[in-house]
């Protein structure tokens, strides 16, 4: 069985200044043709829309913290969902200081609204489950940063079970039998042996996961909290030249990204959030290689399969 | 003696629904080495970066009315002037309601801010002078649209004048004579002749204007007042083939625009703010061209010169 989809697209690459090249941060995970918008940086309506990614479709924003490079695409976004006469209602995910945020721009510019959105407030101080659906589930990873910020653990749900072909031939299997095994139970057959589910079936494929970390500076709370998953996305503001200033402003170095990677056991390790100083995207690779070979590069308009 | 500069820049083309080509409303005028942005759409500061405007040549910004098309972009441009250090006042000349947006804004996302934007009420009711410097003056448009709404009219002073070369070799005019008539004065000669400033002087060259009149609909009052002017930007959301639905939410077809420009007098005539439902531009220059042949369409990154 072809696992479903679980695809990032990276709508923005750049921190706090935009470059010709480089949008503010905002990414689309989609898991299971549902797309979940993850920081809506200016410009992030327009980047969907160049990504092919249908505003109408998005089932939910997860927004990390208050800083405009985050958030301040969201107003564009609203206005436009609005206007396309989305009605269900949309949740956004968000430290709690969104809820003035949005109250007040609803104030101004919400007269017209077509729909309503809906902040969640996460508590950034403690790891939670803060979403589920028929796919997934998100938790919260608590963030270090200047402002209360959250990173986001998208988790996908195990797929249904397979049962192995042979035991339903060897023990005449009934369908009910099959679908108790499917479900996660095990089977007592008629002559009393029980079947467990554990041993009878196999998944089709492994659950996938994605791990946002933006913004933050090292932390080894996040360390604990992203071991193993398939792809780290890690802020990388700075180059070590400027850890100072890493320190100072709470972001990270791309050696810091790299280290929580390694020392997490994560899959692969995304970087991006570059500072615009850097000219070039490649030395925060260079950076980031020696300490985890598994590192790339975000890049506008990327799309990775997870 | 060549024109200084009066060149205006298109950022963005599209009505409240951007697309993948169209970004909302905002243009750059630049007049004399002096750059003034008219409203802002969103990723208007990322279009300055495509079109090589500095953000922080910004002498003033002028907005038209409160609608997110055409000030979500203010947003992350303040935000960016914050960072690059700006540190002199940004004067934005707006409808009253921008201090209260601002206020808010402020609270929510100017605790590090460099410098103050400080927003300057223009009255949406009644034509005034609201700005002016060494080279400039800008009047507000009252507008008719579903929220206050004013447009803008930039007129260049008059260059210094020349003083016809004959005349000074006939009369031997001293230097005090001839600063004398540079300034708009006349002179009397040692015989008691008076040469006077008209009859003695030229311009180099014509000062220019431009209007700006977005958004509105058809508007006798936008007719007095940008008579004659050398460009008249005006909005055309619809074609006639909506003019019940420009009517109702109290915006222009192409047509409409061209009647102004017409009546009016202009020398030129702009159209932009297209409906996203319309594939095609040309369309709105079919509408238009027989109403007033010297219609052109607003195209993203488009400079010319005035």
């Amino acid at each position: 069985m072809k696992p479903m989809t679980f695809e990032l697209t990276i709508l923005g690459t750049s921190s706090a200044l935009p470059t010709k090249e480089h949008y503010p941060t905002a990414h689309v995970l989609n898991v299971h043709e549902r797309l979940f918008l993850i920081d809506c940086g200016e410009g992030a309506q327009i980047q969907m829309l160049h990504a092919g990614l249908s505003i109408g479709r998005l089932d939910a924003v997860f927004i990390s913290h208050l800083h405009g490079d985050h958030v301040f695409g969201l107003f564009g976004l609203l206005s436009t969902m609005s206007m396309m006469k989305r009605q269900k209602e949309l949740p956004i995910y968000a430290p709690a200081q969104l809820e003035d945020v949005l109250r007040d721009h609803l104030r101004h510019f919400g007269a017209d609204m077509a729909f309503q959105p809906v902040v969640h407030p996460v508590d950034t101080g403690t790891p939670a489950l803060i979403y589920t659906n028929l796919g997934m589930t998100v938790y919260s990873i608590p963030l270090k940063h200047r402002v209360p910020a959250t990173g986001f653990l998208f988790r996908e749900k195990p797929p249904w079970r397979n049962v192995c072909k042979q035991l339903v031939a060897t023990h005449q299997l009934t369908v009910s039998d099959i679908r108790h095994l499917k479900n996660g139970n095990d089977v007592t057959l008629p002559d009393g042996q029980v079947l467990l589910c554990d041993k009878a079936t196999y998944l089709s494929y492994m659950p996938r996961s994605y791990a946002y970390c933006s913004d933050t500076m090292f932390s080894e709370t996040v360390i604990e909290q992203v071991r193993g998953v398939d792809l780290l996305y890690h802020e990388t503001t700075f180059l070590s030249d400027k850890s100072e200033v890493a320190q100072r402003t709470m972001h990270s170095t791309a050696a810091d990204a790299a280290t929580v990677a390694c020392r997490a056991g994560v899959k692969r390790l995304l970087i991006g959030h570059f500072s615009s100083r850097y000219g070039n995207k490649e030395s925060f690779l260079q950076e980031a290689l020696p300490v985890f070979p598994h590192t790339q590069i975000a890049e506008e308009l990327q799309r990775i399969e997870i």
